[in-house]
């Protein structure tokens, strides 16, 4: 019927394909520099880190603390000082990253078999001003927070990668690997080092995986840790 | 018998005791911020601590190298970056510490059994400018570099200690712990959250120490590191 008929085809004019794959199969990811306004998103992407760890008994973050501490009013120079990487997610491709000064973010695909559902969509979704703009569906997916670190040895700076993770409808799809090789290519470009993190023994898939991109797992070095109460009544006791 | 007995009590007079120790058994210690004209002392005590750690093959420090990350040209507020403090040692007591709005050097003593044999007397003698003009006999035992590393949970930065090394001859006299106590005094004044460094797993001895200081010992978390050419691979290959 003539009401219901679809809208005329466009003009034979040739066709561009499309950018996204209208099936959802292919995810877009980006990873950009946080910004403050980013705070809400970091703030629950640590607590379920710290609930995936079972260890909210130690979580006293707030929104206010994270922001104080991570966005200070004097903003260090870039790289210098505490740093997050969002990794950001769309079915849509993103705007093509704009050249900027401190960091360009660097935009990937990955091939799905089926859609992810994500039943935090809408606590998560992205806050970026360029893809609000664009009315794009973007989602936070996950996170990076690094630093630098120092070697004596090599008289050089590297990165100490403190938290690296993935919200859990995302998992085992390449997407921490996406992460930290985000962190491992601005080591690169900067001359640093090397790049740190630590794993926990028993993770026996992590370690493997760690192996497996070039990293070596030190077996002998121990973590010592000062904190709380006894590092208050250490530091006035002793001075 | 006579002979035996105890030396008589002292007398009455009230004794003003001297400042210094004419029997050379008090060795003054002052902890002070390090400036880049400490970076060939700092670079010898890093080539020392390479040698102790049977880790020469992987000492690729230069006084040069040293002085343009440890001490860049904009350097950026106290403490916010890689941080050393410097162990110095006299028989003779130090200069009272200035006020200073970075730091402010702390001094102490400790008694020694017998004066100390230095054979790299001359190769440390202390660049401090205060001590110079006093023609002071200053030298330089030790150092501890550190620097700030960042807690998510408890949304603050702490303090991570990458090298603490105090000269052979000086050792097992407390003084690795004065500059320890240095760096816990620091972050408590600053309000963070913690203190961390690295032990290995066989050094029971220094394990025991750390534990007697209420440090735990993170016995799970293992250390990964990407350095060298499979930083460089893996960086270029996966971006």
């Amino acid at each position: 019927m003539a009401a219901a008929a679809p809208p005329p085809p466009p003009t034979a004019a040739p066709v561009t394909l499309p950018e996204s794959d209208p099936s959802g199969n292919t995810l877009f990811t980006r990873i950009r520099l946080a910004t403050v306004d980013d705070v809400p998103h970091i703030h629950k992407l640590i607590h379920e880190m710290a609930v995936f760890e079972r260890l909210t008994h130690l979580f006293e973050a707030t929104s206010e603390s994270l922001a104080n501490t991570l966005f200070p009013q004097n903003p260090p120079p870039p790289f210098t000082s505490f740093t997050v990487f969002l990794l950001e997610l769309s079915y849509m491709p993103f705007p093509p990253a704009p050249q900027n000064e401190n960091f360009t973010p660097i935009l990937k695909s990955i091939h799905l078999d089926l859609p992810i559902e994500d039943p935090e969509r809408e606590m998560f979704r992205s806050k970026a001003i360029d893809v609000n703009v664009l009315g794009n569906d973007v989602i936070v997916g996950g996170f990076v927070l690094f630093f630098p670190n120092y070697s004596s040895f090599l008289a050089k700076p590297g990165f100490y990668i403190e938290d690296i993770f993935v919200r859990e409808c995302y998992r085992r799809k390449g997407l921490g690997k996406i992460l930290l090789s985000a962190v491992v290519l601005q080591a690169a470009k900067m001359g640093y080092g090397r790049v740190e993190w630590v794993v926990l023994d028993w993770n026996v898939n992590a370690i493997k995986f760690y192996e497996q991109m070039g990293a070596q797992i030190l077996p002998e070095w121990r973590i010592c840790r000062l904190t709380g109460d006894a590092l208050q009544a250490y530091a006035h006791i002793n001075i």
